[in-house]
């Protein structure tokens, strides 16, 4: 193994010894060996947690043919995955042109199945046919919508849709996007949480599990939701809930987790004390409306890897955080969210990817939520791998 | 007024005082008037706190005519409601036989508009017609259940269940009977909070609220749950998670939480250590079954009020609380849920009952939930009244 | 045994059955006789629950000769206690006059041994001597400070301090008040804690615990604190901290827990919103200036058992709990401080006065904290009790 | 400006924007000029937080002769410093003896004060003499009993005991040591905190801050406390209290806050399940007993920056974080504690350096605690400079 691979051998270690799930699973794959004679075609990121998924596909006895998202893709997994006698293509570095012509070779390989991502590979397939193609996954909720919109009717076979299950909605965005929030703010600015003033944009399970976990830490948090049934919910649980233009000058730091564009937007920005602290945990970069921020304050600062000062010239200034991007990820030597609910996430994928590999027949065409039983089924291995009876 | 229909006006004068919601909506009802020329036919608990829904309604011009539940008709309210011109039908004292007379006479007056609770009055419109009744609302789950089977096509007229608005699981379910499960506890038993080990049985809406404020006073929280998906949100939420037989011998108290008949049995019994205290919160005295309990147990003492010892013959003994029904409305005084929890759910049925009374035409007939725009509104106006964004 | 001893019995049986450390030192003293042969004088409020003190000295062969505190004498209670062969002075009617003249018969029956409250005896010790008498206890703090001031050197003998044990202060002030008062709270008032606003005057033990309490259950909980340094300590706690005059429009209940006089007095009453309620938690009715409240107010209306409405002049009202008593002593049925904690005081009274029993030689005179080996002891069963390993 | 020192300067911007307390104290210093005349030397962490309390002692009219403690000087630092016109001595590098040559040179200077760090300044001055010396501070505990033993008497000036002072216990061991040791567990090993099962040993100020904070992000968390009194307060906070024997095979992560040798030790290791994480917060690295673990383990394996395996004979592994060094400031990327609470120490370090400087005259020789007046002001301007009362 040369070194690059090596490198990323080393780094999947301690990850694959934490993603108990998959382990078990792995074992179980070797013997049914479900995937067995079938190849497998993969949009995904590329980084040492889904490498662990690969594996455990493969252990179950498919051929693997993969590619990475656009720009997120780690070449010392890549490398130590081709060892594995994976087919991976693309790099870091590739330009979207060539991420295109990945996605293209994924799907000349002629894969039986598909686990896509946003609807890539789909994509593909509806432009140029789905011959040979069983079923598939879909792992985002957007690739989802893409799928019951613009692909409707387009793509022949049964796509399970993960990102829907109840299972990723409270044991990944509530509770370990809530975890890697306060993890990542603590991480990226040494600030001390107890008795500071948060105002949280958003109580849906992300903003939420935020709120819970700022408060449980000793913050002062102060929520901002326009629906009112959620909002309701947010002052039932103890939360001061109001306008932000009524919360702009009580906050210290104002984290957006709405799903939606430009919440914190040009009218709030004058209405900040000097020195808040702006970031994000929603997917998408636009929350805050960091174009128009930029473009009414006079300097900017790089403090630290991802602390931002920028300079209003009322000599007020604000902390921008990793630029509006997703915080839990950003700083230096981010890890995102934790194992566990990662192996939960890729747990749905593979016994999904199982279903559609024994069973696509008795699954509708088009995009589906996950099957009932395997919900219950992973909530169940979920909770002895805890050791939730203890 | 007599005396006993001036207790009764004492009694309702603080509940009023703090039912804003409702002293709000009389005002806004006397000058819209809405119910104008209307008799409403009524089948509710008779206490203080529905006095003050009734006394809203009258604001609004109503006429009322209403019978009590069986059994739990208060005289004073009753005298004091009869002094605000209400025909009231009905006393504490009344044989189901009397009961059900009652209820007669309510639908003889010929109302325009229900307020119905179990659907005691739908059952008796099925039997003998609905004419001119133009709509209602049900209060209750189990009334809205038998609408939509036994008497489902029977009722010509559209009805509004009160009971399924996302407003009363939040509001009530979660976070009132949480607050009183938690208060009656102390009020009854007189024990400590913190440090003692608590089994949770049932993690819906009103197990999930009682698990949560019990584990916030220091308790020391295990939950059973036989869905696995509410079990992995209470695993995910820090509770110990397990079957009760787990844990039974390690519970110092087991308070049941499901709506679901016999959930601690005869099986359980045998495992529970001497002195353990069970109670319940759910609506049906059956979650413990008190009949086996009794059976097995060779001799009771009354120690308190609710507060009941039960010895085994083989040495050990356990505490049953209020023979097994609703905790929260057992011992000297209790109160019940919160004054505002109770407002909330009253302006349900308000709001409902307008909308009733001037859109009954835009409503199909049948059993239905409350609009979406009467919760939203509710929930603003519950925001503005808990002074949310103080 | 006479209806009223019968009464006494049997309202005392939950309460015996769950001090389970007192249980333990009856029987245990019943075998090492620590009393024999002697007479203990005793001044303590009597009720269900010091009967069981007074129960486990007797065990231990001591004789009891008692009185009661001045107007909280329950006579069931008495009468039970007389049949039990003690001799007990007074009834809950006494004048303060037969009350001084009970004290004195204590005194007069020449016991070797006082349990003293307030240095009631103490003060007749001074007075007329302490011929026989090797040593005692005393209850309060208030008491310990007499016999540190004016009682200094007049009392020839070692009385230990029990209220000042640090286990007091944790097993009583921080956690049984929290927990009384929030259990006072919703019983008195049936209002709604989550998202309700409350001032907590004083973050000493009984105020810290009160604050924590209060948010646990989800109310927004502001603190006023004069020390510096414990106002840091409740702000790093994530509590909002600030002056009163700052928080009292913001407030919707305010409970002090100072120890001090008028904290919440004249200049305030102008600044609260109209409906704010008013509660003590504090030993010492004065916290709260009532006299000037009631001066300033027009009308005043009993609500409640324990609420009261005043009105001022300029439209507003408040509500006032208990005429500014401790809350947690007040309403209907109130219950007072958790078994548990009143079981660990009574102990810490048994062995102290065991100590003085038999040891009274190895203790210096006059006022004295509770033997640090007598405080693990303690601490040691009360986690032993408590199941704290399970 | 070097590069080096470039980078040292960029580092300690963002920290200085955050250090509000210092920020204050030196536009106060700049006026006053404390030290105006006043060489100090000192001893201590050169890193970027330190830098922040050496500019603000500059401010105030000091001349500063500095070394840094041995291995832990950070020289873009120091080449920073040394542009601010500062006399440091030592690098990275320096060998043991390089360290005291260093901490020679800075006595040879000839201070009339000196900020002192485990005492070893005093130990040179008690050897050496004292010689203008006119006072100073020690930051560390135990600097500070060693100047109470082994230098008693020997140092012939007032020496302020930082370390001491209630505000640290609160600002730092409590609140900033629990926040760094759940950012640190969670930044190092990416798991799951709710849910999961920690064993804190010690309820000290920093186990009792580490238990909350674990227990308050939704983990398990048991206590083990070998002194009764502070075992009983973690019972009644609602925690499982127990010898570490009996919770070793319950645990998944253990970690060691009590400041004592070998507590969890080798006759641990056997009872504890295969993937137990084993961390330590205390200031040693000796609370687990490493060597033995290596001595009995068969191979280790370094997973990750500061995750260990070891693998047992019987087939067991454990994890090791750190060395058993403190975990906050172990892995990639440490932070260590909050910047405001630095900020908080510090200023404890400004204002007792100045009241040396102005009022040396007014102190006893000797070790002693920081006047109560300091701490009272910087509470106050603590608070202050939270917004606490928002």
């Amino acid at each position: 193994m040369n070194e690059l691979a090596e490198k990323g051998r080393r780094r999947i270690e301690w990850i694959r010894s934490r993603m108990r799930l998959l382990a078990d699973t792995r074992e179980e794959f070797s013997k049914t060996l479900p995937f067995a004679g079938l190849r497998i075609g993969m949009s995904l990121h590329l980084e040492p947690k889904t490498a662990v998924l690969l594996e455990t596909l493969a252990s179950g006895g498919a051929e693997l043919v993969a590619t990475g998202n656009h720009g997120s893709t780690q070449d010392d997994v890549v490398a130590y995955l081709r060892t594995q006698g994976m087919t991976i293509f693309g790099s870091r570095d590739d330009s979207l042109d060539d991420h295109h012509r990945n996605l293209e070779s994924v799907l000349a390989a002629k894969p039986q199945i598909l686990l896509d991502n946003g609807a890539d590979l789909a994509a593909g397939v509806a432009a140029s046919g789905a011959e040979g193609i069983i079923g598939g996954t879909e792992e985002t909720t957007s690739g989802g919508l893409r799928l019951r919109a613009e692909l409707a009717g387009k793509v022949p076979f049964p796509v399970i849709v993960i990102n829907d299950s109840i299972l990723k909605a409270i044991g990944e965005n509530r509770h370990a996007v809530g975890q890697s929030v306060v993890e990542s703010f603590m991480r990226i600015t040494n600030l001390m949480v107890p008795g500071r003033r948060f105002v949280v944009v958003g109580y849906g399970w992300c903003g939420s599990g935020v709120a819970h976990y700022l408060r449980a830490l000793g913050g002062k948090v102060a929520v901002v939701e326009s629906d009112e049934l959620a909002a309701f919910r947010a002052a039932m649980d103890g939360f001061r809930v109001g306008a932000i233009e009524e919360l702009a000058n009580w906050a210290e730091v104002i984290i957006t987790a709405t799903g939606q564009p430009n919440v914190v937007g040009a009218e709030i920005f004058p209405l900040l004390e000097s020195g808040t602290v702006l970031a994000n945990c929603g997917h998408f970069p636009w929350e805050i409306d960091v174009a128009s921020l930029r473009s009414s304050t006079s300097e900017t600062t790089q403090l630290d890897d991802a602390i931002e000062r920028l300079d209003f010239a009322d000599g007020r200034h604000l902390i921008l955080i990793a630029d509006g991007r997703m915080m839990n990820l950003a700083g230096r030597e981010p890890k995102g969210n934790s194992l566990e609910s990662m192996d939960l996430g890729f747990l749905l994928q593979a016994l999904s990817l199982e279903r559609v590999a024994t069973a696509a027949d008795s699954l509708p065409a088009g995009a589906q939520p996950v099957p009932d039983e395997i919900n219950r089924k992973i909530a169940r291995r979920m909770l002895q791998s805890m050791g939730a009876s203890k």
